[in-house]
């Protein structure tokens, strides 16, 4: 390049951990952004000449990717730690439901979704993939805070659904599509059904079928506890995938989350499908749902991306803590060492999310020509001191509090730990408000 | 009490986890220490007038006792995240014991454990079981530092050992323990033996008895690695528990760290000998050596601490972390989500430890009478709101970062995250000298 280029954003002094498929991870790195975009990244010595209208300066810093949360509710932040210790039937009929039927409404979910959100970025999440009810709103929220979303409009038959009803069903999800796509760049809207045995198969096909018209990513909770395949099985006489295969709803921009209790069979469904998966491991730890067998699916080649489920089962939203938990849970499970390593985790948190999403060309790596979402993590720390390895830090020794800076689609929404999309004070007093009325049920 | 009380310390507003046998909780709490001492700790508007030198205003805070880390070895702060994702025996025998013997001397030892105690106080922790060599190193940064320290002198045949051998073994021993006891209230002296398969009959034996004579501490690791059973069994034909027993090393002031692969038997002949045992999950998980039955520990009666193990296996000293941790894997290795809730996993991060060590009237809890460890959690943080249940926040949500204040033996070692007894800045570049050398080999 022989002129000077137009850079809004440089980045300089930090290592740089690509992610990409080397895991090059480059020292005293380079990093120019404009118009959202990375135009370089590299040493800085190999650096193209730049004025950049701003200079982050990453000395004793770690650069990388944002991390990717492919599965929460955010909204249900309001819940957090409202009732824990208890079994998932017992939590989800006896607690979350009549909290939700009561207490959630446009202003509730708005409201959580947006504290969920600060919790996000303050531990250095970028995009994140949400589930709930009035997804627009939490759509809206996600876009008043500068977070990428995958907003997955969310469906339930709580009696079985007659023609009628489903109609109005995919009359929602056509609406919800339209409102968001393709207009918004940070937002891709989705689906989710709740599960095979909350929905209905003529619930489960209206709607896998508007999501492949519309081009958008369909999502189900799937095989999260033992007791969930016989239901399946007894309803079906199918294990649980099997059934999905046997009612066209795999495969596409599809992803299932948790799958807990998957056979060898089923893995090899997801893999010849190209059913992604959302592994959710401290929710489903704490709910004792399960562990997910990620070593055996990543050696299938099914895409596995990350998640923290929604704050009322884990009960934060902090992925480095997250990917620590993940690949030490696989070792002990497993009784293998080497059954998960941090550059592992730390791709299942990144570019393995972004393949879930179907969003690997936009983002999940730092590479010329992908989106900005990238975060600095401050290593000049008691607790990240000495520094041999930049990836087993982040891993197994980093948390949500370490990361320092964070830019998304090319804008810093966070600098030096300050957000500078929202008022986090009011954000959280106005969910304190919600948490005051919950408790005098 | 008709006389204004003098006080030094008085903390105010706070909500207060006495974490005393009731479990107490205390909303507008008021706390006044004198002397290094508690003097009462009840609802504010219940305190006595007092007239206090220091007021801390703990209104938002969360306060309670400081946490207890029953197991680490302090000095391998310098080798964190030197080798990861291995075997343990090759992590063991092929990274971390070549590096001891190439970079462990007095200097390092003292940086590497000052290093690591300010890692501990900023997230919570105020007593700490360490054990190394140069043992008296690691205690006189305690001493620095101002953390409460039980500091175990260690013991390992690399050959077996004859009797003049022994001897020295004995007299080190001795010596060690001489030079901290009764001298000094923050330091307990105490004898750690590496293990049943790396010390001998005659080592285990000696070393117990002079722990005995002079009432101090004796620890040993136990059934990290299920090959370690076996090994201890087809050497002298038992279970390891049944062994130690056997050799008369079980009981008084005694403690086994891991347990990892205990039946009921072995189980049982802990709790009858009233042999404690320190919880290291984060290790043993990354290493995938096991996970310790602890509820059935508990049930028995056994004293169990929570432990850290040295953050070259785990990778950090952050209890607030391991916490979480240990009651989500109880919860999933059991398939019971009752198996461990909040209340026992801050129960055995401060009193349970507190007994792993003989300490319990001194610390673990906040009462009048005991010394005054303790410290203020912020809780106005997006990751912390809302709060239902204090406790279940501080398992599941909380991380060491969020520690505010630190007050050990009635001194304010930590002021709005802020170190008071140490430069933090040279501690971590000394270490980050010591790596230097490290990584040149």
């Amino acid at each position: 390049m022989n002129h000077t280029e137009k850079i809004d954003i440089l980045i300089t002094g930090g290592t740089l951990l690509t992610l990409t498929d080397g895991m090059d991870v480059i020292d005293d790195a380079a990093i120019g952004i404009s118009g959202g975009t990375i135009r370089f990244a590299c040493p800085r010595a190999e650096a193209p000449e730049s004025n950049p209208v701003e200079t982050i300066d990453a000395a004793g810093c770690a650069v990388m990717p944002g991390l990717v949360n492919t599965h929460t509710h955010l909204p249900m932040t309001c819940f957090r730690g409202l009732a824990d210790d208890l079994p998932l039937m017992e939590w989800l009929h006896d607690h979350m439901f009549p909290a939700e039927a009561k207490h959630v409404n446009r202003e509730m979910v708005y409201k959580g979704a947006l504290l969920g959100i600060a919790e996000m970025i303050l531990s250095g999440t970028t995009t994140c993939c949400d589930s709930y009810f009035y997804e627009s709103h939490v759509s809206q929220a996600a876009v008043d805070a500068g977070v990428r979303i995958v907003a997955g409009q969310g469906f339930i038959d709580f009696t079985p659904p007659d023609a009628a009803e489903l109609g109005k069903k995919a009359a929602a999800a056509e609406k919800f599509i339209s409102k968001w796509n393709p207009l918004h760049p940070m937002v891709t809207p989705s689906l989710f059904c709740h599960s095979p045995y909350t929905c209905a198969k003529e619930t489960l096909q209206r709607v896998k079928r508007i999501a492949v018209e519309a081009g958008v990513p369909f999502m189900m909770h799937l095989s999260e506890t033992k007791e969930e395949g016989e239901i399946i099985r007894s309803r079906f006489g199918l294990k649980p995938v099997r059934y999905l295969d046997a009612i066209g709803v795999l495969g596409g921009n599809t992803a299932m989350v948790h799958c807990n209790w998957l056979d060898e069979d089923e893995m090899d469904l997801l893999a010849s499908s190209g059913t992604g998966v959302c592994h959710c491991p401290e929710s489903s730890m704490k709910l004792a749902a399960g562990i997910a067998r990620v070593p055996d699916l990543l050696k299938r080649g099914v895409a596995v991306g990350l998640g923290t489920d929604g704050c009322a089962s884990n009960n934060d939203l902090d992925l480095l803590l997250e990917l620590d938990t993940m690949a030490k849970l696989h070792k002990v499970s497993t009784m293998n060492p080497t059954a998960m390593d941090a550059e592992t985790a730390l791709r299942i948190a990144t570019i393995g999310g972004a393949r879930v999403l179907g969003l690997q060309d936009l983002i999940g790596t730092i590479e010329p020509g992908k989106r900005a979402d990238l975060i600095v993590i401050d290593l000049r720390k008691p607790h990240l001191t000495p520094l041999y390895h930049p990836c087993s830090q982040i891993v197994y020794a980093c948390r949500g509090s370490d990361v320092r800076d964070v830019i998304i689609d090319g804008k810093v929404v966070m600098r030096n730990r300050r957000l500078l999309t929202m008022d986090v004070q009011k954000a959280m007093d106005d969910v304190r408000e919600i948490a005051e009325r919950v408790k005098k049920d």
